[in-house]
C-alpha cells in the first residue's frame, strides 16, 4: 500500500497545504499543473521537494478554472480536454525533469476526477490522453466495485492504473464515496484510522450500510492542509510501514 | 539563411495569423505557449502543422499577459521568470512530442524579447533558463551590433544562439530596430524585398542614416497575418531558395 | 420589433465582429463584460460607440471562460453565479455611465444563455440577480412557446423580459432552435429574410416541420461577424423600418 | 485620524486575511476588485461585512496580475490603465450598491500604488480616471513630503485626496518608505505603536535618520493577516479612539 497526497496547490501569493511537512511521508505526490492551482514557481518548488524526498510524481491536471479550484464540472469537448491534459502533463513533466524529479503517473483533479469516474466518455478521453503521451505514464483513479473493468478498459489502450482509496471518506456498497453533504460522509480521526488499518491489512472497508467491501486498491489518498492532517499522515505512514 | 515566423497565436475562439498558409514556407515556427496566446488545442494543431511540413519548432514564451498579448513589460523576479519560461518550454516540448514535432529552440515573445535585448539581467535569466532545460535547445535573439558578445555570453552557459534579422523593419546604426512610432520604421513592400535580398546575399542592411551595417544573422523573421504578408513570405522564400 | 446584436467581443489584440459597421443599425447592443470576451478597453470603446448611435445597452455576462468563449456549461453554485452576474453587470453599468451610454438590460451569453433556457434553477438565479441590481434592468431571453410563463416568472420578481427571436435559425414546434449540428439549422440568406419578414409582420415562424408558430417576440437577434452579416443587418434594418 | 486596511484579498478557494476580525475596527476598507485578488463572491461577502459595520469602502484596483498579486509593475498604456481602473471601480461600486455598502474612494494596490507615487504619468492617469467616474470619489495615496503638491494636482482635476501613513513602516526624510529589503524597514510591535501614537497626536514620524518629519496624514494603513496583526489593529483602534 502506498500513500498519495495532492500537493503544490498554492497559487502565487496564496498558500495552501503543508507541502514541506507532508512530502517526507509520501510515496506519491499529485502536483497541480497551473489550471486549478500551482503557478510555475510553485510547481518548480514542489517538484524540488519531491526530488529531495525521492517521491514519485503525478501530474494533477484539472479543468481550466482557477477561481473555482477545478471543482466545477465544465462541458469541454473531447479534443479540448485531451489538449488541456497533454499541456498540463507536459508542463509538469518538463519542469520535473529540470529539477531531477520523475513523472510517473497522472491523477485528474476535482470535478474532472469525479466526471472521469461517473462518465464513460470523459474516462475514455482521459485514458486516451495518458496513452497519447510519449512517455509511459500510469493513471490514478478511484478503486470502486468496477475496478476490474476499469483496469481492463485502460489496459486496452496500454495504460496501467493505480487504484486509490480514501482514508477519511465513507463508502457506499458500490465502492463510491458518500456525498460530502450526507451525515457520516467524512470520518472522524478514530474511524479514519480503523478504516486505514482494514484497508492496509485486508483491502476492505466497512460501508455506510455496515457491509464489508473488498477494494482492489494500490494507494491511500491522504490530506495535509493543517496540523491535524499532517499528524494523521504521519500515523498512517507508520501503519503502512509496520506491515 | 532560414525563415522564421510567429505562429499559433490564436486563442480559443479568436483567430490570428494565416498559419496553414505560412507554415509551408518556413524553416522555423515560433509557437505561442499559452501565456500571451495559444491555448492547448491551438498549440496542438499548430504543432501538427509544423510536423506535417517538417518545420523546426521554437517555443515562443511570454510574460503572463493574455489581454496585453505579452506586449507589456512586467517586473518579474528572476525566479518567477525562470519558472515561467521552463513551464512554457516544457508544455510546448511535451505536446510537440505527442504529435511528432521537434522542439529545437526558444524565442521569447514581445515585451520579454525586447527586455531580453535591452536588459542584461533579463537576458541572463533567459539564457540560464534555456540552459537549465534538460534537452539541448538553442535561443533565438536579435542580430545586433552586439551579436558577437551575445554569442559569447550564451556559449559560456552552453547555449547556442540563432540570430535573426527583420525583413520589414528599419535599423539604426547599432543594429537596433527603429521604434514603430518613428517615420520609416516599417518598410513598404519594395524596400522590404530589397532589404531581404541584401541580407540574404551579403548579411547587410542599409540603416536609417544610410550607412551599411553588417549583421551576423542566421534567420529572417517574417509576418503572415494577412494576404499581403502571406504573399510576401512566398516571395522571400523564393529569394532565399534561389541562393 | 427591435434589432439586437452581440458586440464588444474582441479581447486585447484579438479582433472579433464588425462593431463599428453594425452599431448604426441596432436598437440594442449586447456588450461582453470581460468573462468570455471584452477586456476593459474594448468595453469602453464599444460603449462609446453605443453612446454615439444612442443604442440601448445590454450587459452580456457569461460563465468565466475566456478560452472557451463562454460556450461551455459550468457547474457554478447559485451564489457564485449570482456574484459573477452582479460583478459583470456592475462593471458594464459603471463604464457605460463614464462614457454616456445607458445600461437597460441583461442578456446572458452562450452556455449560460442555453442553461438559463433549459434549467429552471439557472433561470431563477439569473432573474433573481437582475432583480437584485439596484437599477431597474430588463432581462433578454429567448421567445419560445413558454414565453408567457417566463414573463410571469420574471414579473413575480419584478423583472420585465425582452423576448428575442433569431433571424437566421430554424425553429422546432416548441419554439426552440434546431441544434446547429442538424441539417437546415441555420438558414440561407433568402430563408433568413423571409423569416424576418414573417416575424416582423406577424410574429410567426415556419418551423422545421412546416408548422406555423406564433412567437411573443420583442426583438430580433442578428449577427455581424463579416461582410455578409453586416449587409444582412442593413437589409433587416430596412425591413423593420418599413413597417 | 482614520484606520484603513486592505481586505477582500482571498481568491476562490484561497483564503487571505482575517477580514471578519479586522472589519469592526476600521473606518475604511480597501477592497480588492478581481485583478490581483477578490473574485466576485469574495467581493460581495467583503462588501456585506463592510455594510454590517458601516465601514467606508474603497476600490482597491490593481494591474491585471493574479499570479503576481499585483506586485509586479506592468507597462500599461494610459488608455489601458484608465479602462482597467474604471472597470474595477465600476464593478466594486455596483456590487457595493447591491449589498448596501457605499463606495467612497479609490486606493490603488501594490505595484500600481508604487508606480503612482513614483511616476507622474501614472499618477496623472489614476487621478484622471477617478475624476472620470461619474460618482464623486476620493483618492487615497501616500502622505509624503510632497503631500501639498499632490493635493493641488488632484484638486485641479476635481479629486480630493485621502493621505495615508503606514503604522509599521520606517520612513526616510522625504516621507518615503524604506525598501523592505533594508534593515529596520518594518517596525517591531513597540516601535509601531510609538509611531502610531506620534502620528495620531502630532502627525509626526521619526525617520530612519532620526529626524522628525511632519506628515499631512488623514488615515493610518494597518494590516490584519494574522493574530498578531488583528491584535495590533485593536490596539491602534484604541489609541485613535482615545484622542
Amino acid at each position: 500500500m502506498q500513500l498519495n497526497c495532492d500537493l503544490g496547490e498554492s497559487f502565487g501569493n496564496w498558500r495552501l497545504g503543508r507541502d514541506a511537512d507532508v512530502m517526507p511521508h509520501l510515496d506519491q505526490a499529485n502536483i497541480a499543473c497551473g489550471f486549478h492551482a500551482g503557478d510555475p514557481l510553485t510547481m518548480e518548488r514542489t517538484l524540488q521537494l519531491a526530488a529531495t524526498y525521492n517521491v514519485s510524481v503525478g501530474a494533477h491536471p484539472s479543468y481550466p478554472d482557477l477561481v473555482g479550484f477545478g471543482r466545477r464540472s465544465m462541458a469541454m469537448s473531447a479534443a479540448e480536454l485531451r489538449a488541456a491534459l497533454l499541456y498540463q502533463i507536459a508542463a509538469l513533466d518538463g519542469v520535473a525533469s529540470c529539477v531531477g524529479a520523475r513523472l510517473d503517473y497522472v491523477k485528474p483533479h476535482g470535478a474532472l476526477y469525479n466526471d472521469m469516474m461517473a462518465k464513460d466518455d470523459v474516462r475514455s478521453t482521459v485514458i486516451a490522453s495518458v496513452a497519447a503521451y510519449p512517455k509511459p505514464l500510469k493513471l490514478m483513479i478511484q478503486a470502486t466495485a468496477s475496478a476490474g473493468e476499469h483496469r481492463e478498459e485502460a489496459r486496452a489502450k496500454g495504460v496501467e492504473l493505480i487504484l486509490e482509496a480514501f482514508a477519511d471518506r465513507c463508502y457506499d456498497d458500490d465502492g463510491r464515496l458518500l456525498a460530502r453533504s450526507k451525515p457520516g460522509a467524512v470520518h472522524d480521526h478514530a474511524t479514519m484510522m480503523s478504516q486505514v488499518r482494514r484497508l492496509v491489512s485486508d483491502r476492505q472497508v466497512t460501508t455506510a450500510s455496515g457491509a464489508q467491501l473488498t477494494l482492489d486498491v494500490d494507494t491511500l489518498c491522504v490530506h495535509g492542509d493543517n496540523d491535524a492532517g499532517v499528524q494523521a499522515i504521519a500515523q498512517i505512514r507508520q501503519i503502512v510501514d509496520e506491515r
